[in-house]
């Protein structure tokens, strides 16, 4: 895979579906992504199978409030502070970047960091999607430790976590980051070429760009929805996939609570039917229900899109009014497992109810 | 100067009575010293006179809720690795311990540091008295970076903190020890000998030590109140002490906010008089008033003692009904100056009114 700065728009796009209503707005990593690839060059990407198994590979992520990480961007230069102060911590110096989220803004600051860097840019990141918390990390299911992990804030103030458990590190990276303003960036996860490759989500970036390009020519024949439902429907993982409502927006609650985006929205059928459609969100959608029916849950991925446009919308950009279509997407085995499912499950967000898969709860998906 | 265990009772008394109010219950950082130097040997004591210029020197410090702090006590192993990692981190290894606080808990901790780790320990801190906060340290005053910062709780979880100030390491180090349970060890201020000379209260142990063996002789001979101010009259800066008051707690208040013990007690005078004595706190007692006149401001030195055994009574110790003695002590001249003042006089506090050295507020002092 070869990216371009042309490409930028369409992995920005791409992710924005995976970060199924969280992750930041990728307009803004999207500018930094550029403006580091015009400094510095775009980084070669790789695929996780590049990697020699004793290899060095760091994560490089903004961490904090997507509401305030929205107006912050990040100078670039905490970005090289984190990787380096991680690489004097750990006593290796990193052979390449990976995302440790392909989801909204932290799709876009890895290829940042790469560029700086002049390191190649894994296509496989730790969750496919977007997570609120450090410890939803397929490498964190699968017993790489998510410490040493480096804070840094923009005003190059680092803080050096190290813990015996994820959960652990996701507690004080997220006291420091209060104190940081809810807007720093991490190198966290310090990984091996080896665990990259078994427990990565691959050729995350591949596929956000795929989407992304698949959107906007659809867009230019008429569907962008149909078209990146195609293309999902041909690749590895994300294979089943469908909209689940045709909607607009008639009820929305949302508050931010301890940083995170909370609430839920009601979606009624745009044909006058009786038709009733729940979404339940904590930055990234969690559950949706239609008639009281759970049609996919967490961590399948729930996306709403702009009806016409088939762009993501944030949960932070969701209006009364608003005319979506929900779509639900399979995620990869490796985050339906039992163990991923105690991480990131259902009950991880405080829903009781059970992980059943998409293409279980909707008999009718292609 | 040279310690015994037989010496660690008094030294822990006269740490009390200079932690004015706060610093922890120094019984518990008694026995952690005693169960170290029980292991591994009394550390030799020098006087920063002792130190090449450019000798590194570490502190090592409880952090927390002293209410918390006497709940629990450091392993030692905490200890060891706060040590090791700041080592690590600066890059340089420690010839010498100083406690960057004499008062209370942390006039032991660095003899359980300086025994496990088999290196001398100097007889100088950073404040000659105790202070809720990191930034509160002659060293900061002067210019020497408290972090390096490295916290450890007692599940050996590390927080390594980096900053351009010593007020944003306290917020840091504050925010990662609520996660901890408000119960941690930390190494900061990272030293050399030529700062500790320079910026360091001097003799610390040493008068510590003094003023629990005077209070220990004169309560043989009837009068410890007497003798332990007979001892601080001769040292070279605790010079002016005297008994601002002596009385009965009559009221009371006080509250744990923030991780801090605040509040304010007013006590009534034993001979009947109408004389009102009003004591406020913040963790250590900051300012006394005499029927309404300020008679002694932090960072002067004002500490309770029972009115029989001279033995200092900590805020979070307070009773109503308690017969006390409160003394006021000259601080040291390095604690006075403007700068010092900036950092812990009266405003540091929410106090809206100006130090003034005890001496010139009681004309009649000795």
């Amino acid at each position: 895979m070869k990216l371009t700065q042309e490409n930028l728009k369409d992995l920005a796009d791409g992710a924005a579906f995976l970060a199924t209503g969280g992750g930041g707005d990728p307009y803004l990593g999207r500018l930094l992504a550029q403006h580091a690839v015009a400094e510095f060059g775009m980084p070669e990407v790789i695929p996780a199978s590049a990697l020699g198994d004793d290899d060095a590979v760091f994560t490089s992520a903004m961490f904090g409030a997507p509401t305030v990480l929205v107006e912050k961007v990040a100078s670039g230069e905490d970005i090289d502070l984190s990787i380096r102060r991680l690489a004097e911590v750990v006593g290796r110096q990193p052979v390449a970047i990976a995302p440790i989220e392909i989801g909204g803004i932290n799709s876009m600051v890895p290829i940042a960091a790469a560029a700086r860097l002049g390191l190649p840019l894994v296509d496989c990141d730790g969750m496919g999607r977007a997570f609120p918390e450090i410890q939803m990390v397929t490498f964190n299911v699968y017993g790489v430790s998510a410490t040493p992990a480096v804070v840094v804030d923009e005003h190059l103030e680092t803080v050096i976590i190290e813990t015996h458990d994820a959960k652990r590190a996701e507690n004080l990276a997220r006291a420091a980051a209060v104190q940081m303003g809810l807007s720093c960036m991490i190198s966290c996860y310090p990984l091996t070429g080896r665990q990259v490759k078994d427990f990565g989500v691959h050729d995350t970036l591949s596929i956000a760009l795929g989407i992304g390009e698949a959107r906007r020519e659809g867009a230019r024949q008429g569907d962008p929805i149909d078209a990146m439902l195609a293309y999902l429907r041909q690749t590895r993982y994300y294979n089943h996939t469908k909209v689940l409502f045709d909607g607009k927006i008639t009820d929305l609650r949302r508050e931010t609570k301890g940083g995170y985006t909370i609430g839920h929205c009601e979606i009624a059928a745009l044909d006058g039917s009786d038709d009733a459609f729940h979404l339940e969100f904590q930055n990234e959608n969690l559950v949706a229900r239609h008639n009281g029916r759970t049609v996919a849950i967490v961590p399948d991925l729930i996306t709403a899109v702009d009806r016409e446009t088939g762009l993501a919308i944030t949960t932070e950009a969701l209006k009364y009014g608003q005319r979506i279509k929900v779509i639900a997407t399979s995620a990869a085995p490796v985050m339906r497992t039992p163990e991923a499912l105690a991480i990131f499950g259902p009950n991880a967000f405080g829903l009781d109810e059970a992980f059943v898969p998409l293409e279980v709860l909707n008999k009718d998906i292609a």
